[in-house]
């Protein structure tokens, strides 16, 4: 029996077939999405504006699914598409559409053609930046549990950043909208044939996560607070939802529209969907103890505690949201804004004359040089800091500079202050008796970036297992698939009965190196007191002595 | 009648003629030193070592001035070598030789010949880091007065650091020479037949600034002092001198042989040496109320008081020394230790791919930027601070950087930082008491970069006028010769009297604009949170701010 997972990325979708007994890939397929830069839309006048054609998401998926079956026929002869039993969805996120009463994108309608308003307003989308404030300075002041288990601060990626926004600068599309969903819930509903805001099923990872949604105060915001933020969002919840639920309950069944395109059996479950780091940490095997860490662009981190399990509000961390991973289990949700980012930012614009392959000839020279001989240190805060500190407004620095330093040393320091961050979400997460005992990489980066990976683990003073699959993300998706189909019809019963088949690792694990680690032990003392400074309005402190044990760090370690 | 110039600098001495009625440059030429890297000895395995050979002087100062009478010859028919009334020298330092008892480089005896240490030391030179710690430890423990007027710090690059290292880790050289002269001392003397160091006429400039020469404790630093430095140290004021003396006075006359070697007539006044930085300032009519400002790889600031004006010691600045600058006023010296350098360290370690004649482009980007704009902020240390916080020790920052942050951004923060420095010492200079009325540049950068001059004009809220002769250390070494001459054979009677012939500026003037201003205004008080904090051991203090008020501005700025 096999499932397929379908991970809608930024720039296109992906869709892999697992063979469940196995718990392992046989093919996988991706698709571009034709729309805009690299499936983007963007506005020249505005650098904020990040929009998605909604069309795309269709033509991409169709292509893909179709593409992922012809391989498998290639690569193993006893799979046809009749062997599907289950789909499972995962998405970026909060990526919100507006959509009709029939579910259909308001993109569509020939009235809102070319209105980026009426598309969906992609992840890193930042126009609602103001909106964000206003949300965070109310709950502050009149619902702080709403912020408690979300970091303190609501961030303009999430979802109502956006439609407060959307109401405020697009008023005729926000009131022709009967709904707005999630990207995660858009994809199982139409998959299954839903023809109305009101039948799709919402994901509880979006909905906790971004729309501080709690069954504590039974869902959603209240329409108080609601009304509070804006008088147009006096009924906002009529076109909202009042329930959530976890991935692997079902969304519903396979449409004989989409069986028909996709060649996949009509009527096999559809799971509910999720964010895409979400099940890329079930795809690499997150369990309690394990910290899943997403390393590309930007990270992700993630780690479960039993439901049962009392937790204290862990601040500054994203979010911690029951059910949101694994279902039975209190998501935790931590993150850097900018890791692969900032060496693609260096690498694009400092780049010097004449270097080829500039990535691997920096990791070069970078891994040529000792921890402590850079004598120099950074913060990696080029796009703002999302833990611990949750805070957009905050910038890169580097010191230590001398009329010797090279791009070597800024690319290893890059490097460093991406692992000094690392180590300051997991000691804040530990910090709250979340315990940690292993941490599990994936991404696009642990494979290409050996460099990365050793100075992660002597920063941290942990081992790094790297996870066998490249495309986690999807075979977690495949996993919720199987979920959603069930033990007695060949899937999988859980989370943990899937993991058994499904979690592997690489060979490599990277171990700190004991010499290393002190040196980082005490650099990290330098990170902090800088990053403390800069990033706490309460830390008053002097860092006379910061440049200075730089360079007696870099003295010692230089002549042994 | 004429007078001659002789400008040794790091890689070249330069040959002016100057017409002493018409206070203008006849002709000059140049002539590179030919030994090592650019003139300057250097060892792979020691970055901190920078040397000259002696003999590089003879050969260069002969043809340069050879070169010079030639073009004088042919661009005005009047010349004649004849008319020449007088030498003047100005060079490097502290760069000290050791001489044998008939002063005689000890790298000219075959013994030494090949022996690093037995070579003139640079200025550049920093193997004496050590010893200068040294030096300010004793000074400040037994002698502090030692230390007041030259800024609280004793340099590396500083005389006494120079001998205790030669005398630390080459015994040999250290003994075997009869006496160490500056290199400013030694030109006047070669060129005047002095054939022993007690003969040699001292300079006060080199004497007061960098070897602790001070008239209120009767010279040199006294034997107990030099004693408790090192043992070695014992006896060796004997090698020294007693008796320094300002430009202008007589260090000789021209022996026949170097009349012979440059056609010059033997038996003119030979000046007494200053440093080049001192001369230029001279050249481009410092006067009180006139900070003259020679803008370079790093930068001199200059100024004068009169020597009976009562002035407190100003901490922080590199020197203030009766009669150093001009006799009867009390030359007082800061500078910072990198600016060019900054610049070229940049452009040349980090230039993006492709980019031609990066200096220019980037100052091109860097004009089309707004004050504040760039939502960066730098501290200038790459190369350490020298005023006002005199601290080697000290490294180069920038902060504020986002994902977007260009090359063109940073350039123009490095120009922006180096000026918040020059605001700075001006600040410290004006705080006790001594009056800034006028700022006139000279040096490699005020001509190259307009820019440059008019940030500086906008971050200071100062004018700055830009000396008309691109060459005012050697016209103010002409200057000093036509004083040593006199007045009555035609030279000048004093600076005052000079300068109202040879002081001329740039038809452009750099004024400060007044909306700029204000914002650097904002900017300078944020450099001067960052700079606190990092450089002075007392400030503690809260950054948080930094990085939003650089935002905040950026937005102000961008959106008018």
């Amino acid at each position: 029996m096999y499932s397929i997972g379908l991970d809608f990325g930024t720039n296109s979708v992906r869709a892999v077939i697992l063979d469940i007994e196995e718990g392992i890939e046989i093919a996988d397929a991706i698709c571009n999405y034709p729309s805009g830069v690299d499936g983007i839309i963007v506005d020249s006048r505005n650098p904020h504006l990040a929009r998605q054609n909604p069309s795309d998401y269709n033509v991409s998926m169709e292509k893909s699914v179709r593409e992922a079956v012809k391989k498998a026929k290639g690569s193993k002869k006893a799979f046809n598409p009749g062997k599907v039993i289950g789909v499972g969805v995962d998405t970026t996120g909060s990526t919100p559409l507006p959509v009709d009463r029939n579910l259909v994108p308001l993109s569509f309608h020939k009235e809102f053609r070319n209105n980026k308003n009426a598309m969906a307003c992609l992840w890193k989308d930042h126009t609602g930046a103001d909106e964000a404030e206003e949300i965070t300075a109310l709950a502050t002041r009149i619902r702080p549990d709403y912020l408690a288990r979300i970091g303190g601060v609501y961030s303009s990626e999430w979802f109502f950043s956006k439609l407060l926004h959307l109401a405020r600068t697009d008023k005729k599309v926000f009131d022709a909208a009967a709904g707005y969903v999630e990207l995660c819930d858009y994809i199982p509903a139409i998959l299954s044939g839903k023809k109305s805001p009101g039948e799709t099923v919402r994901s509880i990872c979006a909905a906790g996560h971004k729309a501080m949604y709690n069954d504590v105060w039974c869902g959603l915001p209240d329409d108080g607070f609601l009304h509070k933020l804006d008088r147009s969002f006096k009924n906002v919840r009529e076109k909202l939802y009042g329930k959530a639920y976890p991935a692997g309950q079902l969304a519903g069944a396979l449409c004989e529209e989409w069986a028909g395109k996709t060649g996949l059996p009509a009527g096999i479950p559809v799971s509910v969907g999720a964010f895409d780091a979400h099940m890329g940490a079930v795809g690499a095997g997150v369990r309690p103890g394990v910290l899943v860490k997403v390393i590309g662009t930007s990270t992700c981190d993630m780690t479960v505690a039993p439901a049962g399990k009392k937790l204290r509000d862990i601040p500054g961390i994203c979010g911690m949201v029951p059910h949101s991973i694994i279902p039975g289990y209190t998501g935790i949700e931590a993150g850097q804004s900018a890791v692969g980012d900032i060496f693609n930012w260096f690498v694009k614009r400092f780049a010097p004359a004449g270097v080829k392959d500039p990535h691997r000839q920096y990791a070069l020279a970078a891994s040529r040089i000792k921890p402590g001989q850079t004598g120099l240190l950074a913060l990696d805060w080029n796009n703002g800091n999302r833990n611990i500190l949750v805070d957009q407004k905050l910038t890169g620095l580097i010191l230590g500079f001398t009329l010797d330093t090279g791009p070597g040393e800024v690319y290893r320091t890059l490097i460093e202050a991406t692992g000094f961050g690392a180590r300051a979400i997991i000691e804040r997460i530990e910090e709250y008796g979340v315990e940690i005992d292993e941490i599990v990489a994936t991404g696009g980066i642990p494979d290409k970036n050996p460099l990365l990976m050793q100075i992660y683990s002597d920063i941290t003073g942990r081992s790094f297992k790297i996870a066998a699959s490249s495309q986690t993300c999807a075979v977690g998706a495949a996993v919720f698939g199987a979920i959603a189909a069930g033990k007695e019809k060949g899937g999988y019963r859980d989370v943990d009965d899937a993991r058994k088949k499904t979690c592997r690792f690489k060979k490599a694990v990277y171990r700190p190196d004991s010499r290393n680690r002190k040196v980082y032990d005490r650099l990290y003392g330098l990170y902090k007191n800088v990053h403390d400074v800069f990033g706490l309005k309460s830390a008053n402190m002097n860092l006379h002595h910061v440049m200075k044990d730089l360079l007696k760090i870099k003295g010692e370690v230089t002549n042994g």
